[in-house]
């Protein structure tokens, strides 16, 4: 074997650019990663995907290629990976000489994917949090049951990982923590409302794994008020706003990962999460629920079969990817945040609107997966460039969010602003670091 | 072994009087069954009660007991069989010396149960039409695919065997008999009206197996229409009657056995089955089945396991029995048959209406499960006493009518008729045998 030169430098060096990619999943953000990445592989180097079906990373493989996505003539690679077994998961970080790991599989890999990491060293990026397939909606914050467990072993090694990277969690938490730093000086409420006004023409499908997209509704909503964890049922709490672009929306109030971070980060007493749901889907989602159909338990058939409920329902559903080529209209995702600047009342709304049609036509997926498969090749440059190579754990919201949101707005998902003044493009301005800092450090 | 005197007796001779009774099932209708048998051991003999779960007639035995149900001491005995293994069947057939099976178990077994009856001579009733696992709704008529290729060496052999003798099919064909003997001359339409106004007070229940509920639904709907079978879908054409007892009801026309032997053995242009549904019926129907749950065509999940999506529906949905203790309200089943009687126009109702708190307070079940468990029992003490032991397969509508209905009427199940003389009891006339056979004939 050729000795591993990445990887010595890795160890040796704390300054050099992080190079090489190693893609986990290969689902429709995957394919957006995998797109994006190839557009910036001047900046990443080489390119691997890895999934438990390859098939599907060379079908991602093909796409690329024939959308002409890579900048410039390089390494693009599929591999077999099943990334819940630690030992291949760190042989293929080391035979790849990745030094960035984007995780989009799926959530119950997460554990597994950030050991992998820190035992060979590579930088660690997510876009959702890890979940025992056993167990739904856990204890809050949910980060504390999983991956902040392993903060401080991430700084003592010095391992960069960037939990929660996709747009929601992820851009939202950076715009939380933008309007923390120059749009407010105090806070009192923070909504995060996530719309999608697009239509896929079935009857019923989710825009991801319907698998981790009904755990996410079937247990208590978790959510952050008056500085307290609080618990609803699901569509029990709902809203009507008018809305740029998509228009009068109801959303309901639903349990989300980027609580369970801002929470903790921002001194912000009141921090929601609102979801657009049609009237179909909440039927659909009510019967099956109340059936026991989405059940992550397993029951027993009367012919003595032992089944996981939800993994049927899975089965039966439309496969998230193969909505793309149909799929038309827009996503609305933003921060509805209300406070005070200069003892004065206001309410702001940082927004980004994504289109299905022209996310599929770039790179042949839908705005879903599309707002969540470009934020974390966005992290990854910024590590690659080092401004967010931290070696630390931390949630999006803990790092400077103006060369993320700048880095988005050429990436395809520029943020808009809505507020006394208007809507506008949002115009990041250069943030005074030691007030930023100081701002942070009173959630502490 | 001891000579079997019972099956010597049966082979050599005609007229002795049939005794001893297997039931083969053991869901809410075996229950009724095995009560009713109790009540008439006297004239029935000894009662066996056989299941694949030999726990569930354990159970039924228990509540035979406890509610005093055996009308003179007398053998009740339980046993476990898998009646799709012709030989175990025959063997338990021999071993009981039964001389009438009453199949009450999944409509899966009947081909198999009656060849064990061929075998040994043995008299064969049962409530519902052969299915085949994996076919639903299949060529019209459905009696055609299965049972009635068995009716020419029935009659060879002498085997009395009675399809469909629950209440739809069973006592609806029998009123329609009724109807064409002694109310009609010639009869335009039958409409069989089934109707279950009662509350079992759960978000969504099947009133028996779900799998073979809702296969009855999920095909095309058949009905014999100007002579001619006719297609439609579930849920397309639907009627609003102001029934007796229930009041108004809308039903939707479904497929259903009944209409698969009157068609062939009335001279009738129109016959067609009406059912009432809820809105949360249809509704989780029309979730389900739109998602792909109620197929009984096996899917791969994406951990490769194979599973049959009705049978994981079935398994999370309440055990039908489970229902019987809080189920309230009444159920009202008829035939609807217009037509002429001495030149004038005329329409009657004949209907029974069932109770399901007065069932369950009487055998344990609810009223579903009586009026589909009462009227296999009347066939049997038919069969005992010799009015219906015919020597041949024969479907309700083929025997005569007066002394089941007369029978029904002290069981439990007292039929009623509506016309332009007002809603009364049906008092029963002794037919003119001639005439009554001169008009069934008329339809061969």
């Amino acid at each position: 074997m050729e000795p591993d030169l990445s990887i010595v430098l890795l160890k040796g060096v704390s300054c050099e650019v992080k190079k090489n990619v190693l893609i986990i999943g290969a689902g429709g953000v995957a394919q957006v990663v995998a797109h994006k990445a190839a557009m910036s592989n001047d900046a990443l180097g080489d390119i691997h995907i890895a999934s438990r079906t390859v098939d599907k990373c060379h079908q991602i493989v093909q796409s690329v290629l024939e959308k002409r996505s890579l900048k410039m003539p390089g390494v693009l690679q599929a591999h077999q990976l099943d990334a819940l077994d630690i030992a291949a998961t760190k042989a293929l970080i080391e035979k790849t000489r990745a030094q960035i790991v984007i995780n989009v599989g799926s959530a119950f890999i997460n554990m597994s994917v950030l050991e992998a990491c820190m035992q060979t060293g590579a930088a660690y990026i997510d876009t959702a949090i890890h979940e025992d397939p056993k167990k739904i909606c856990e204890t809050p914050p949910w980060y504390g049951n999983y991956e902040w467990k392993r903060a401080e072993l991430c700084e003592k090694r010095g391992i960069t990982a960037i939990l929660g990277a996709g747009f929601d969690p992820g851009v939202v938490n950076s715009y939380a923590a933008l309007a923390a730093e120059q749009y407010f000086d105090t806070i009192e409420s923070i909504d995060i409302i996530d719309v999608n006004a697009g239509s896929h023409g079935k009857y019923f499908a989710t825009n991801f794994d319907p698998e981790i997209n009904f755990r996410e509704f079937t247990g208590r909503v978790w959510s952050w008020q008056d500085r307290q964890w609080t618990q609803n049922q699901m569509f029990e709490v709902k809203r009507t706003d008018d809305l740029p672009v998509v228009g009068e929306q109801t959303t309901y109030m639903t349990g989300h990962d980027e609580i369970h971070s801002l929470s903790k980060n921002l001194d912000v007493p009141n921090i929601r999460f609102w979801m657009g749901f049609g009237e179909r889907y909440i039927n659909v989602f009510t019967v099956l629920k109340n059936l026991g159909l989405l059940s992550e338990q397993p029951i027993t058939t009367a012919e003595g079969q032992e089944v996981v409920p939800l993994k049927v329902v899975k089965a039966v559903l439309p496969d998230p990817s193969s909505l793309a080529p149909d799929y038309s209209g827009k996503t609305c995702i933003g921060d509805l945040v209300k406070g005070t600047k200069d003892g004065v009342e206001r309410e702001v709304f940082i927004y980004n609107v994504a289109d299905h049609e022209e996310s599929y036509g770039e790179v042949g997926s839908q705005a879903i997966s599309y707002t969540a498969g470009v934020p974390p090749v966005a992290a990854a440059l910024l590590i690659a460039n080092g401004k967010w190579d931290v070696k630390r754990m931390a949630n999006i919201e803990e790092l400077t969010p103006q060369p993320f949101i700048e880095l988005l707005d050429g990436m395809g998902l520029p943020t808009r602003i809505r507020d006394e003044n208007g809507d506008r493009a949002l115009t990041i301005e250069t943030p005074e670091p030691a007030a930023a800092k100081a701002k942070l450090a009173m959630a502490h």
